[in-house]
């Protein structure tokens, strides 16, 4: 099992950036962790994060045939860009979308989501564990596909 | 930690209801491996489904006191029930909402959550394992919480 | 053939209740006349009527395989209960939604049906004889079916 | 009692116009089989087709006099006509609205209708039965109107 | 000074169509009137009658040429017609929206007009007055250019 | 026959205001022209103008006892004031709706009348003729009611 | 005079449920001070709770012939529930609608109620207090019928 | 305890104004009787009306420092004017929002109110017993706040 | 290959009407030089037009059998006419939808279509050349089906 | 140069009305430093203040032929207020919306203006710097006008 | 003749991107195709493909003086990307708006492009096609500017 | 003080775009000017021109703890960025949002900002003045701050 894990704008700024909405983990530390799961499951696990929309829509055309499934926190890209749906259908591969706030909780515009009706599934609202949760689903989805 | 999980309208038939949208595990299925996986955390786990909006309001009030938190997959009632949102806030317990089918692949008015906002976190699209991750989620919560 | 035939809430008072918008037949008498024209078509007929959208929805669950089409006229539920609709695609029966008034020349809220889109057909404006036309609705649709 | 039926546009291309949604009867087998119900009842049949929306007005004009009621599939004009509606007023002759398709589970424009409101009521969804239910339908209205 | 006069649909019925609503004058009856006051105008008036949308597409088409100013109560195609604000626009005539009832005290679906922003001027609620009151503002109106 | 009229804001700078939109007119002129013809149907005719909206509602509870009709040209108030709707109510006066320009020709938000529905009828975009119409049709109004 | 006093979902709660937000009352507190003003007015007061939405459906069904006017705090089901809308009209009793909390200050969802258009008049906002009013509001609505 | 009293457009014609919808009291009837009821509060009480919008601007900002609560019939202002509201929020005294009508029973645009979401309570419906719960609210309120 | 080409209302006038926005084309220029084009692909081509609805439904269900294509410049109809829609859909020939002008560019009302959803692909604002690119279009789709 | 700076409804609170939102200057002080810096700018100014609607439409009105512009803080009137766009329509001199607080982070209705598409520009958000920040920008572009 | 052909993202996959979508040509392939009819047409051709939006804006500002039109395939930009629009506006060149597939056919965020209004013309739904029609509408256009 | 001015894309146009729209002067010559302006505050200032959103959010990233305020002219990207929001959000740093057109006179779309509502306050439509009086707004902030 071979995952990739998009982190979109501004999540390079996590663990300093509005801590009380984002919580006080680094995207480093995060990503360590996640890294440190994966490999309990036997999963190879990469991580990229970018501002830029199309160049989070060059690494999800690069997935195609490298990994099994993404994970993405698309971050305030989610709500906003059709490119990285376009990207995501193009290249077929299972995702789940994934947000460390609930999203719900917040302002109007957050409540519209590009990416959601053809995820595998959503989560929201648990800081870092949205992360560990989401990889958790994942897997979940590509054993029960692989059986 | 004691945790209440609510099943709402319509759960009771899971595993023969539209097994392609709902998964083939029975809601009895879901309750064992709910709790054998509470046991693994050391939490006394507490399963009720109802179809009628009133019972389901019923089991929140009791809660008070009772649970520490509430895993709630309130089916149909999520979208359409003021009276659950105000008996969750009227007790004051944290509580996850959770669905087995991705809402946001679904119709319209599926997409509006009377409960979401007030949630820690929304989980959903995973079939059961979304009570699994919502469960992993609250522990994660708790947790967090007591240190 | 087998029809089950739910009246929702406020039904109970029919005849006594508004007459100038729903008639002066009680639901009894409606019962009556339909067990009538049942038997000439050979079909057997059960009639429920409650307040409780929790209790209609445990009635449509109890009808997978003890019937083979339902007769709905669940008043005011029609446009607020999402549950009654998931419990009606969950027993996968065919249904007839019908109304003793023209609902499209009362309230703008009682324009939208949660249960039309998925019906058979839909009958409104007769009356009583909204009843028997969707009777007569059924018994054709089930007969074709049968053929 | 004499009965106007009027059907509206693409109307005169049922049986072979996309059979899974509308049938396999056409509108000749549909008229006959009407008129040889309305015989049972004792009424007289008119039955007209136009996929002219000025045709049809003058159809309604006409009618004044000359029918009881009025049995109408106005098809497409059902959702854009104001004309027809003018002209059902205008006569103040009862009608029924029906529809061979349900048309609640299709396309968003075809939910509103400018004739419904001022019906009697409104049948869809039964195939060529629509036809057969709306005259029974209409015949009951009129015989409680005289007794 | 030549000027045309438009009758949309069911206008045929004038005076026996709901009196109380557009008054007890028939349309032959305006007519008289109308050509008595534009005689007084040293004005030609020609006078039609539709229940068609297309024949009063062609008749605005003919008016090219032959007419100097048009005065329109397009009944209920008011509401529904871009052919006729088309054909309106197409021949650049001047023209007066008029309607005998006072459409904004009536259904929703009236407050909109496909012609009123184009038109010289638009007047309604006086029932027959209305249709002398778009008179004598169309002459004051071509006087007015003329000088 | 005593009648009132009523100009609101802005219209003591007709003729000099935005001609182009208004007119050349003063309203000194049309006030002028509006007594000469109302002296020709032997009526007594008042005229007011304000900037201000409850000057404009005293105005019209003075009318009660005192006026047989109004005409109103309460030009931006038209659009925002529920004030001057009630004062007419209030005095149960018949009164016609006027205006210089063509509204619907102009912004969205000038489309909009709270004094449109329970007017006699409404008359625009004939420029100062627009009064002379407004007078001419309440003119016709009283005398059919005092027949 | 026969006053039934409805209390609907989470109601039960009073006193200890968001005090900020409901006040400090229990409702057995209330029910005791509305029926000591009651007997001031010589008055009968029954006071029922329900959480169940067809519960109160019944009790209002049951109102009819023994009591002369309904104060109702439907909570929640306010702004959901159609058919206690429609048992309030089939009993057609008159009734105040009040609230605790001034409903117009919280979230959007609350700003509609399906019950307030044909209320006596509604209360809201005194907390506790709303009940007292709206019982000397019934009073004076019946006294001023009775004389 | 001093309360300011402010009735807004067209209360002055209380009485005689449309008595079917606002009652037969006259506004000073209904002053007389609300500084008799104030004297059995003990309660100093004035009352103003005016029909214009920035007049009762200016009364409620000499409110300051002179009274300790409001009162406020807005009339057609409640639903139109801004600047009302930010008065009231400017002197930050307590006000109660009240209307003789049911205003939920009226047109959709009296269904919203500038004022309402910053008022202790609305009360409507109860004609001009509407006033006199005002003041108790009123008074209860501020006696509540003394204690 | 047998071509239908169909003109909508007003489309006679062109050359006269409004050259700036519709170019100065004769639509008997137009269908010349279609038809040259046509027989370079050795296509028939056949063209009518006409200001009537109806009768464009009855091209429309003429060429059943008859065509193996539809080009349609629906004019006013394109979006005001569910009849048309389903007189394609009903003869169930490939279409494509073209127009003169740029309708984004033009009033609201036009950018709705109720045929473009079913066409094979849309054309605009090219002038008399859109016809051309239209019947380029639908050769190439003919082409590549029989393949 | 000649600058008119009109003040809104409740300006004349300044200072003491809830400083935390609109500052602590006084409008005083404000008119005290707006005027020593149109001194530098060799400016003459003159500063209106009214809680009226129509005395702002009058002081606009007199405008003309007085001043080279208009800087105007129309408070709630902003939002409210056809007359006063009117009327700076009229008077056709150029003029800078304003306001002290930022408009954009308060209620939803104020954020429409119907003031703002027809003036030079718009500032809002920086307390008194508002008005001094406007001055600089009407000079500014008063100074480019004559160059 | 000089003209640029702009691809949006995800475009870069064409031909194994959804091809029961999007066709089963590459990118490469229409490029040739695209450069084998503009030597046809003697024009001069440029391709250039980018997921970034801010590349693509870059690419229209350099055609400045460099081309004399654009064909663009912004993809999913072209429903979110104002920055586009403002650059195509900025460097005042021609330029055609074209899809493979049928937009209209698509989800509804699809329907609304950011660049039509202001496009010569737009094309959509005829696969690799569009690209050849687009180029041919523009040499049309081209070629008639330059007569 | 040090100061961060972002400006978004196409303006590097600035001048040669639109001059009627944006005015003549380049964007080197407003940052030459700006930082003549800056000297005379004694103030650092940073300008910064990027067609790439997620470069922009870049830039802001950088600001943090490198300067005191941000000017910024977001272009097309206030109305489609919620990424930018996000990363001015995440930094914490006051900034002004300015346009040199006043975008309320322009398409609908250019109404709504991401940015408006967080940011200390908005300026638009003084052309290149804009930047200047956002500049001299800013300062005034700081300096207010630090006293």
């Amino acid at each position: 099992m071979r995952i990739l894990v998009l982190h979109g704008p501004n999540l390079n700024l996590l663990g300093s950036r509005e801590p009380g909405l984002y919580g006080s983990f680094s995207l480093e530390q995060i990503n360590v962790e996640l890294r440190r799961r994966a490999d309990g499951y036997g999963a190879a696990l990469s991580c990229v994060q970018s501002n830029q929309e199309g160049v989070l829509v060059d690494q999800i055309q690069l997935a195609r045939g490298e990994f099994d499934g993404i994970l993405i926190n698309a971050g305030a890209y989610t709500h906003t860009s059709i490119a990285l749906r376009d990207a995501l259908l193009a290249v077929a591969l299972p995702y789940v979308e994934l947000h460390l706030s609930n999203v719900h909780a917040r302002e109007q515009f957050r409540h519209n989501s590009y990416l959601a009706d053809k995820a595998i599934g959503v989560i929201c609202g648990f800081g870092a564990s949205s992360y560990f949760l989401a990889l958790d689903g994942m897997v979940a989805h590509l054993s029960a596909k692989t059986q």
